[in-house]
């Protein structure tokens, strides 16, 4: 997502998220499943805002590792602050299986071994409607074959998004990298809410407008 | 498509149309090339309607065989007369590449061996929107099992249509019956006609209104 607002010191931000979001994450190529002490599947979000989205996730599958990367530090800040909140709110101890990075998705391969991640998460990318920044989607052909490389075989990417354009052209690089294609939608919300569905911030926003979300899920050769 | 209007005698209907319009199909079958006298490719378009496009395709396309399926007796009279309209008013001879054929979709392995077909057209395809109709779809998957049968693996299936549910049911059963999903396009006309493009009649009508035309085209296994 964009960035509007105030700049976040780099080097109080760590300390100051208790320890949720992740300072070097070189370090954990090929061993977030000792960063996060246990053996569970890893899911990320490409570009996850605010982090509502993959909080609740977190939240909903303790049995699961999420990591949320956004290239903002702004945006760490912002999704950290609702973990602590979101934890402290609850009774009981909850799993540590959250974590938050500061990470240009173009590197994406710095921060997994491949086959590392099981299932990655574009929510309402970008969709750099102008044919010349085509590169920047982060379901150009380009991007598609870093996460190749980072899902096993069978490996999933599940995309929402509210554009019809992003959505076509994602459809093609999809099945052109030799993904399958799974249940497609047009309009997500078709039918009342979704089971399962955790909506983002924009989903909310996009949905109480009667505008349709675009859904598929990409199953990686 | 659905049909209005007078009813043709069966027994006329083929002398009528001079030799366009096939009488006895399961003679045909492993025998197109004998019947149309050459080897060039088979291209079938399943619901012809009034055979604009299979008549402008074979006009277009000499090289290739076409042969335009329909239900009914008095689609077959429209397109035949379109096609022998078409050839008396061309200067020159004309191939003999194109065939109008009255059979049921169900049957469609009457019609042809095992990848005789190469290629097959799907035109504004009654969405049949109903759940309880969905059997009828022809891109359920119980006639995508049989289309996979007379294609060749690689042959493939253009599928055009306005309506945006029979085009997100299709982009789902095709991929889950195993087809590869290419050139997926939510708006054919959005720049204006496309190269190589023939119009059925429904295209036109919709186009003009400024509605949006989906495609794809599905690659069999």
């Amino acid at each position: 997502m964009r960035l509007r607002g105030k700049k976040v010191s780099t080097e109080s931000l760590y300390e100051r998220l208790e320890g949720w979001a992740v300072p070097d994450v070189s370090q954990c190529k090929g061993r977030w499943r000792e960063f996060f002490g246990n053996a569970s599947p890893i899911r990320v979000e490409l570009g996850m805002g605010k982090g509502r989205f993959i909080n609740e996730m977190s939240l909903k599958f303790p049995d699961i590792n999420f990591i949320g990367v956004d290239r903002y530090d702004e945006l760490l800040r912002r999704a950290g602050e609702m973990a602590v909140r979101l934890r402290g709110e609850l009774s009981g101890d909850f799993p540590r299986n959250l974590a938050l990075v500061r990470h240009n998705v173009e590197r994406i391969e710095e921060m997994f071994e491949p086959g590392e991640a099981e299932l990655i998460y574009l929510n309402f990318s970008d969709p750099w409607p102008k044919k010349r920044h085509a590169k920047r989607r982060l379901t150009h052909p380009d991007f598609l074959e870093k996460y190749k490389r980072i899902l096993p075989p069978g490996g999933e990417i599940h995309l929402k998004t509210d554009s019809i354009l992003l959505f076509e052209y994602s459809l093609n690089t999809f099945s052109d990298a030799g993904f399958r294609l799974r249940n497609i939608t047009f309009d997500l919300h078709r039918d009342g809410p979704p089971q399962d569905n955790v909506m983002t911030e924009y989903e909310e926003k996009f949905v109480s407008r009667g505008m349709p979300i675009y859904r598929c899920e990409a199953i990686a050769p």
